[in-house]
């Protein structure tokens, strides 16, 4: 974990929102898998709605695992894989609740789908999709694709010193200076937290946080794979503005297979990307 | 994941605060380990803070486990183990988080290291013990030593119809009506969330999930034994009046090291009670 970044580390991230490489400056995951020069192979895709994985499904054509032997018995965890060009994709999807038959979105499950896929697929790379908002203030728009420089979470406050900052747990992405060249991507940082919805308190963190985008699961996949050594990106699309005038709830569902189009169309040319590179290339 | 209680759920717990056996309307958990007559033999308790689970490690005289071949390369996590009368005890505490050196106490640890622990004990029944901030209003006073009847999230507010409730996830605690009638433990609801303080909203969902204690990892525990259908109960005891006077945080480290103590008791009259019987005796 982090701590939180010096002025110099805020400088340089003072051009928020546009397409430049301000992720250079990351240091290097020196123990990371595949950073001894070879290329990557294994790619793990997290994805925490069922609507943002199908298409990457389809276009991948990737196979959902029906011999259940991946993840433990009573989870409903699914794991869609295949190979596209030189690289094994997977893509793991936290699944609808065994009861409540919604998406196991937010934190808890998102940390334990990271978790217990690094443990059975040794991934040399995470990527974390998935929809967002964001905030026009710092220049987002809905339909935008960010690439996290940063991830934080704001809704865990613990007011005693040090423990503070285990709870804000601001972390850099992986850099990517290469892929940020190439792409038309936004730069941003993220922020998360479990509420769909932003309290006063929630936003305060945000603002702190220098988050330009928000979302229920970011966070929660970068500590994981902070824990266990393994790079990762974050790839946000923006379905709704968190500072605007209508409900998020309301904004975030008209606008979800739309903005999911854009997503995944990202998601697609970073895979393109990163086909034949090597961890140092990116 | 249980849907919110019916009201004649709610007054089944309408004796909140006392020590009366209010859990046996509680569903049997039919899939549980252990759930076919035999002895309890594997018992994982998981305590988030070294001060709580250090006296519990020196009173069983368990061993912390040095080869390291439990857990994966990179994660703080410590199970101590040994035997005790008839029992085989794990206690796992996250750890220290490995760059900031507190405690990684809240929701995402705790579901990783039951996840974790559940995978590599395959245990017969769980025990999350812990401090917990109490209500004055519902009885909870410095030192009392709760049995939780039924765990929720106060802090994953979802606005959409179902997802409302995935939010919350509410489920029932393992029912041990023997254990409540053997033992001066008080009974309520568990409520948890990922900060130590509390804001407004956080204390109408509380109010809501009709708490009498708040914790910073009890639900998460509970979520991932229903996963894996292994039975859990949650040992809690007040370290602070959440509807009191004080700052949370100060009466919180105030009173840590005297409230474990209580804990720490507690904890054992519930291990002695369990040796030599089988589940369905609780």
């Amino acid at each position: 974990m982090a701590p939180p970044e010096d002025e110099a580390g805020e400088a340089r991230h003072a051009e928020e929102g546009s397409s430049q490489a301000e992720m250079t400056a990351a240091p290097p995951l020196e123990r990371a898998a595949g950073g001894d020069g070879r290329r990557i192979s294994t790619v793990l895709i997290i994805i925490a709605m069922q609507t943002e994985a199908l298409p990457l499904v389809n276009k991948f054509q990737l196979s959902e695992d029906t011999d259940g032997s991946l993840f433990p018995k009573g989870v409903p965890w699914i794991r869609y894989q295949g190979v596209y060009k030189e690289l094994h994709i997977n893509l793991v999807w936290p699944g609808k609740d065994s009861v409540l038959g919604v998406d196991s979105i937010g934190t808890i499950s998102a940390s334990l789908v990271t978790y217990a896929s690094i443990q059975a697929l040794n991934p040399d790379l995470i990527i974390n999709a998935g929809t967002a908002g964001g905030f026009k203030a710092k220049g987002a728009c809905v339909g935008d694709v960010y690439l996290a420089s940063n991830v934080a979470f704001h809704d865990r406050r613990i007011p005693i010193p040090v423990f503070d900052m285990y709870g804000i747990g601001s972390r850099q992405a992986f850099s990517t200076p290469n892929l940020l060249k190439e792409l038309n991507l936004k730069v941003g940082k993220l922020s998360t937290g479990d509420s769909l919805d932003m309290l006063p308190q929630d936003e305060a963190s945000i603002l702190a946080n220098d988050a330009t985008i928000k979302d229920m699961e970011g966070a929660a996949v970068a500590y994981v794979a902070d824990l266990l050594s393994v790079p990762a990106i974050f790839v946000k699309a923006v379905t709704d503005i968190v500072d605007g005038e209508k409900p998020t709830s309301e904004e975030f569902l008209q606008n979800l297979i739309r903005v999911t189009a854009a997503l995944d169309q990202a998601v697609n040319q970073v895979i393109d990307f990163l086909n034949g590179k090597c961890l140092s290339e990116l």
